[in-house]
């Protein structure tokens, strides 16, 4: 399969309607700045957009699901069925995701990247299995290449529908048992860092569990950090399919043109990975919440940027992109819906 | 007017639908914990309304409007004119509350408590005119007694209303050129501070403004803080008329049993003051945002609490409050509505 798309480049926002976008806060009834972050919002949305009145109603939320063979190595709290069993989960409405999609009216769609155990067909699940889980990276790279270029064209297959549908936003979540040991391994190959710097408990892992997790990590870098010479290397040997779909998700929102509503630490990984594969693609998403995993704050100090929100979640699916979502909607309102001093005869600032 | 309502205890939150509402959480298809402070959120309503199943549909809010005397101290970026100019403009769905309230579907009044300029009969707005404004508090007490009191019982009376309507959260705003500055003086003799740790730019002062209103407030300390012995005497020489309503309102939400979303600093120092004159008050209270004014922090600290969003605002009205409703909406969507492991067939934590 060719993988050319990955070279084109990454689309402009546009300038004017941001100065457009930045003319009408100055207007709007309020002292200037007075919004905060909201304005931020508005005005990027507006340059992103390519419009002075930006919008956030259509979301499109897209689930990576994918297993993982570190599991075997004991890092995580939860067992590997899980991963299979929460996609069904995801499509009957009961996950985190499923309920926070149909609180905003956005469109949910799950891709099965491939798990150990398979759920079969399910409505709502796109069959995409590239195989029953990654390799155990600590023995071998996680993914051949062309494991890593399938899950790389399912991401930007999702953006393609979420496109073709409308959307304004798009937010990529992900489910994996054991991907938080993957995104910590992927995060200290592409920013140099020791791991105990980026380890967390991911689904609930005691103390001992934390130490042992590190240690898998420290191994798996030991053995691939020599050959990582791009980040694309560094995604196939120490990533997963998911993560690989999250990174190619975001190179084809900032090469389409439309904005990306980054979630916790393992989206964090992909958009690190992403903007490394492509630089530019930064620019084109947004940063959504703090996890409380270590790494994520690397990653968004990497990126220069402070998410908007901080409420200490820790679940991946997507749901701290989704939480954010009201936050995007109430800044464009604000942004189209207030009056300007003349409009509302109010006094200007004279102080 | 007898104000014998100010001394009725504070209502009792529920045990027992705080116990069912934590276990729930544990059964919840994610590892515990994992929506972090959207758990807390959903618990504590949990409480506060005595139900299993809380929610946040029915929000009322109330802005309380009033112009200060020390205005005259120049302290304010804007002239004294925009407080009414303001209310206007809320009524008439221009400003930053009208347009959240629209887009949150909350009930939205405004109640005149005097202002320099009157501005005159208007549909959604309250008459209740105390006097033109509050008197400049570096000469004198910025109310009388009956005035003071006349501006408890009408933000009694909007908590009243609420209830009446069956709101499920009561939101207070407020709009008054200089009321930071009344702010600042009133959380300084609460909390026993000095001005320059609390003072900020209000609407937007320059350096020197600040300095200005730094030395206001250091005067109308020195003259009052002899004879501040409650708090309802601080509220009543250093505080202003929507200070005094929004202190009583959360006052009446602590004793009516319906909670409330705390805006920004002015609110802030009017919930400290509630808590001040009743104490466990503060049981009722939900703390929305962080504004940027330096006082804010001091009165979290007093509360010790963290607010749920910093989103670098500082515009009052109760705007931070309504850009929090939907948080507190999906923290009991995802609280009512996610499936238990039972439920969805997933296998819970085993490490």
């Amino acid at each position: 399969m060719t993988m050319r798309w990955l070279q084109s480049p990454v689309a402009q926002p546009d300038e004017g309607a941001r100065l457009a976008a930045e003319a009408r806060q100055a207007d709007l009834t309020k002292p200037p700045g007075a919004l905060g972050r909201l304005e931020e919002i508005a005005i990027r949305l507006a340059a992103l957009q390519g419009t002075p009145t930006p919008r956030a109603d259509r979301v499109h939320v897209t689930i990576f699901a994918g297993d993982h063979g570190v599991t075997a190595e004991g890092v995580s709290a939860f067992p590997q069925a899980v991963t299979a069993e929460m996609i069904r989960n995801f499509v009957r409405g009961g996950a985190a995701i499923s309920v926070l999609s149909r609180a905003l009216d956005a469109t949910l769609e799950v891709v099965d990247l491939g798990t150990v155990v398979d759920p079969g067909p399910l409505d709502n699940v796109i069959r995409n299995r590239i195989g029953p889980g990654t390799a155990n990276f600590v023995q071998g790279a996680a993914m051949t290449g062309d494991e890593r270029d399938a899950a790389l064209n399912a991401g930007r297959e999702a953006v393609l529908r979420a496109q073709r549908a409308g959307a304004q936003i798009f937010i990529g979540g992900e489910m994996g048992i054991g991907n938080t040991t993957a995104a910590s391994a992927l995060t200290c190959a592409l920013l140099d860092i020791d791991p105990d710097r980026v380890t967390g408990i991911g689904t609930g892992l005691s103390g001992d569990g934390v130490a042992r997790k590190i240690n898998v990590i420290r191994r798996a870098l030991a053995l691939h950090r020599p050959a990582v010479a791009s980040p694309l290397e560094a995604l196939r040997r120490l990533g997963g399919f998911e993560i690989a779909a999250l990174t190619a998700s975001y190179i084809a929102c900032a090469q389409l043109g439309l904005p990306a509503l980054v979630d916790g630490f393992i989206a964090g990984s992909a958009a690190l990975c992403a903007e490394r594969c492509l630089p530019g693609t930064g620019r084109w998403l947004l940063f959504s919440h703090a996890s409380t995993e270590p790494g994520h704050s690397a990653i968004h100090s990497a990126f220069g940027t402070t998410p908007l929100l901080d409420l200490q979640m820790r679940l991946g699916e997507g749901s701290g992109a989704a939480v954010c979502v009201p936050l995007l909607r109430l800044a464009c309102a604000l942004h189209n819906g207030m009056a300007t001093f003349a409009e509302a005869g109010v006094s200007e600032k004279t102080g």
